[in-house]
């Protein structure tokens, strides 16, 4: 008797298809998946978007993969909007997508993939080194194990640049730090430091941005000496409380965003440097 | 074609007709609303109880509210029990309501109003300034961003004068500080200090007194530079949790507190100073 | 002791008041409250939406309601749109409000509070009594006891018009005759007979019209028996489900109405008939 | 290496300790458990209340049983109340318990543990086999299978005779039959019949009396042909849904009708004959 | 500015990838996907099990299908066990994969994402065309419109030869068809008739098998005139009680699955008949 | 009327029973359970894992506890594993249960019931005294009110040790100190000190050794001045979180932890000290 089950994806194939948004390398079952934008710092878009979906969906599948590791480049998780390739901010929206699909292909089907594709189909242990500041830290949030470098800093924009908060950000930080200092965070737009992060248990770890990958590493080797159905139940286990959350909660959120966006564009200037926490927040005279 | 709404209550009538128990006033949208005694200290009792229910009613039925500001008067939130006109404790037992109208009425019905209507009716971002100790603080807590003075303390009360802590007050405190620092408030009756209630996470911010209000003033201009339906949706999202959770827990935990209450007459001295956290609690030798 | 609530409306007040759109009677705290358009069969639209929410909010502050009866007027529940006041289907959108806030205002908030100040604000029993065919038939699904008269159809035409549906009518059927019912009544817009309805449980008895408001007054005064309390109480535990239901899923089903009417305009021809079951579903040839 | 477990009590034990209340028999795994007052037809009172969760304790710690049979005697499920050894309506309430234990220790632990001992505890298949009308008939809800003869009615009386539903059998006709069914025998007395109770899914077969033991016989040898681990991972899989809504829901049902006895004694006159659904309900004139 | 998303497999593609097991074409956004073996009757094993889930997870991340329909080829939905390429049930062991693997990746893994990449990826109408008997009907079932012929008859085989039915085949039948009705079905084995099926709310139409495959295109076409949008919301609204209800349940109900076949190898002789209904259940004598 | 209920097991009875495994005594309705072995620091086995869940059963049975105090012996909470009558690792299997009996009833049946009959049945306030390190803690973690020494450390060493953390220990984590801290310590095997414990809310005090059973029982008397009934009901109040969790969650983490450990036997050697926190665990180089 021969079982032949058709194949899925190969990393050979994936990590190069994905190429323009990360770079990959894998041994012995770790594979390590850097995002980037023309090898330099994240700057983040609507293709990006997508493309972590798409990421997490093609690593997921692959059953070689034993655990993951996920970081950016250089000094910054994300250094900002990418102007370039993205409609998100709308100047150049002519040349954009129709409408409609814009609206619900990038928001609503890329905005719940984003977050589902981890959580549900990334079945290893996920280790978030998170090399810098930056936004849309819901990703590396929804890791395992969570480590960030001592300059890191984490913001919840949306309601200071004049957005609901739907993307799945403040529904981690309300489960990861509390109410009233996700309140804090999201209504009063304030950056909640790395030191921060590690007493409030949103991060796991603060190391030196010299260190983080091999920290990173040397966790993901650790997990390895467990066995591979060990490693993965363990996983399954500690998602459940995520995924019960996310079911209960997100599609709400992200509805409410997108609500709002339609009724009211962005009424207020969208400040770069909200994205990593220099500016836009409330500050107490 | 004319769309002709029937009108609901206006500031005019409800500030007025609220006044015996709430001090009111709007600019531009942002309605500070005041608790107060004889425009002085609150002295909580069964009018007031219901009263909060019924300005929290109004307040939310008003669409020409948008932020809303929950203050007290002098030097604590609430002071006392109001012994002049409410028969809480029962002293005078003879010229208050039938039994059970008392107990349905006072205790499930108003009990139940006094945070649901804040919960599922005011349906805009409450900022509550605690300008010093005092008891029933649930609505407050319930506030999206909680402001206290230095010299406040909370307390749960309930089961350190012979009650079953039904009202909501524990049942917020699980969900901000944890099982386990609730149970140490709760069981053993210790006053949490401002300093505490800060880094638990069960206020956003301690303020001195003076610059309380300023302080909540200047939150409300800042949440009055977003759109309105921006503000009310991400109020809407911040809320999810708390109506899960009251939806799923409360109506067990207040009808646990009536069925105690019903069974055994309070039979520890209710002393005054319980409710300011001062005395009655479980102190270490 | 004197003990002084501040007064809510009254049944003198709030019964003028509401007069537009409901004619009410009182005896022996059995409130009957019947929606209409110029006394005869009532047309829907943005005012009378709000209207209902209204009026719960008003019967359910009373406290001198026992028990409710909602029906219609003459031979329908709802006969069709009301094309003289209402914007809903915006032939006339120059006159209508700002659209910002005619979304927010009468998409969200109103289609939020029809429903939500039934659950929860009206805590008596409530009897439904069906005089006819119509849409919008929520209200009186979620009443306690349902009777409808043998000419009754039910619809869920929002799909069959190019709407999500969203506004909870959906929701109460998946939870009262099954996923799949729920699916063939809503995807392929079939109506649901009076026996249909009677036999997958989604209503209590099928009346003829001519006994239907003795049969409601019947069981009104029957349930006038028992004592305050316990109808209360009662109300409150049979309601348990629907708050569990509404607070877990409704928000997220509203707002993806909206979103796919900001989305799309309705794109299908609006059969008039739809809203009563007379065309426009899906007929296997 | 010796393993020596402490000793759970044996069936010799607990079947003699149980039997004025209980007859049981076990033939390879299969325990009957029969229901009885002086070997005739079941008197309910206090007692046998709570000996019914002390029997499922003992049934379900004791792994030898593998499979349960529950059942009665002669012609009724219950025949009435027991008015020699029973204080529960009280005539006589001198010698009852003074009335705090009463309450806590009757209505509140009994009236938990009688529902939850079986879900939790009985960790086998359970076949509850009804042979006649009666009331309490939650327990046999709640098995696995239930089987009932043709004369069986089922009533939910509690409403009826001025009491709330809260001891679980409106709880399981909600999931059972729908709410709209539910609620209508709950608010309106109505019994069930044997064949209703067929049609909408409440029970799993109707068998004559003269059947109904061999039948229950027949499945629960059936069920011995799986292992043993089958079995009990099984029938865990199969309670879950009830465990879920009995944490949810149960305890707040019973609080509910705790506090409304309190406040108001039982008004209507209880009619001995509305136990078994043949007196006391509405009907249409 | 141009938008450049990473594309997801084709149509051309995945529809060639997968044909070993689903014969699949699209006409104007309709994907009808046909399961077959040797474009014959199906028959299951590891590597359709698997299949199913890599096809569910293809067609749902092609943005370019807009309504889906699943069906079978000739008289059986599923007609057997593929004896020729599946280790299940485990004859020829020694040629299987190595067990830890064969458990955790065939058992859980697949087991996992058969149900999960429907419910969660395939964000648009889905309608079950049942062509006749068979097991594994949980996909179908989880379809938004399930049409079967009336010879179709639904099984819930697992507790009869020996196994935890923890696949979601059981947990769907507690959700459509009541507690009572699934535990007939699952714990004596017995078959549910097509028409039985219909009157449960377990199908949406009984459809002679000439005719089953128009009628499945006649209402995809009839879905295909409400715009993208409003569909794809529809489903996610339809949906979410199904996301619900599998988040809370499904990897406790597979992993007891799991855990018992680890303890007990299937001891009951796997009669070949039970998995299309027609023999293995309990027959009353 | 006499009211003649069967007695349940008396404290002379069990307190006698389970000598062996807990030392017991009671005054005034305290009762303190002290687990040893051979009047010794405990060492766990699977004689002692079932002996918690039958101490839990018999206490809570007996009404006349009211308040229990749960501690250890010496300077251990638990000391390590019993190697002389317990099989759980194995050395020396043939004299074990059976295989598939050991599996069910000691890893599924037991590892159930040590924490559901706590939760469900000792319906009292409970007071942990955990008096040094070691593992299986979520006894006392469960406990209302948790007292530790200063030199307690506490470890989740399933993971470590290349098991899942399905006993209950990790979900108690989850809710008390948050996913991320939960995290560190389960999936990095790292031991929480006494004040690490008591910063995170994982605790309620840290207190000398020598001090620990004086305030245990001052707050076991403090807990007596109030009435039972309100001390029983607000212990039910507080424990309907933890109902909930375990509902919801438990039997998927343990059967996720059997699931694993019958694929994959322990593959890296256990480390002795791992249960306290001594070795095993992740250390950055």
């Amino acid at each position: 008797m021969a079982v032949t089950f058709l194949q899925d994806e190969t990393f050979e194939s994936y990590s190069v298809r994905l190429s323009p948004f990360f770079k990959m390398k894998r041994e012995n079952g770790i594979i390590e998946v850097r995002v980037h934008t023309h090898d330099g710092e994240a700057l983040f878009g609507l293709e990006m978007h997508r493309a972590f979906a798409q990421m997490f969906r093609a690593v997921g599948a692959d059953r070689q993969n034993e655990v993951m590791i996920l970081t950016g480049t250089g000094d910054y998780w994300v250094r900002s909007v990418n102007k370039e390739n993205s409609g998100e901010h709308g100047a150049d929206a002519g040349h954009a997508p129709p409408f409609a699909d814009f609206i619900y292909d990038t928001f609503h089907i890329d905005g719940t993939k984003i977050v589902e594709e981890l959580i549900w189909n990334v079945n290893i242990p996920v280790i978030g080194a998170v090399n810098g500041p930056g936004f849309h830290a819901e990703t590396v949030f929804l890791a395992d194990i969570t480590l960030c470098t001592p300059d890191t800093t984490f913001v919840e924009p949306h309601f200071t640049i004049g957005l609901v908060p739907g993307d799945g950000n403040y529904l981690i930080l309300q489960e990861l730090i509390g109410l009233k200092r996700a309140n804090k965070a999201m209504f009063l737009g304030q950056p909640i430091t790395a030191q921060q992060a590690l007493e409030w248990g949103l991060v796991t770890d603060v190391v030196p941005r010299e260190d983080l990958l091999d920290r990173a590493w040397a966790i993901a080797r650790y997990f390895m000496q467990r066995p591979r159905e060990v490693r993965a139940l363990t996983t399954n286990v500690a998602r459940q409380r995520w995924k019960n959350l996310f079911t209960r909660e997100f599609a709400m959120h992200l509805s409410h965003e997108i609500t709002a966006a339609l009724i009211r564009p962005v009424s207020i200037e969208a400040q770069e440097e909200a994205v990593t926490g220099r500016s836009g927040y409330f500050e107490a005279t």
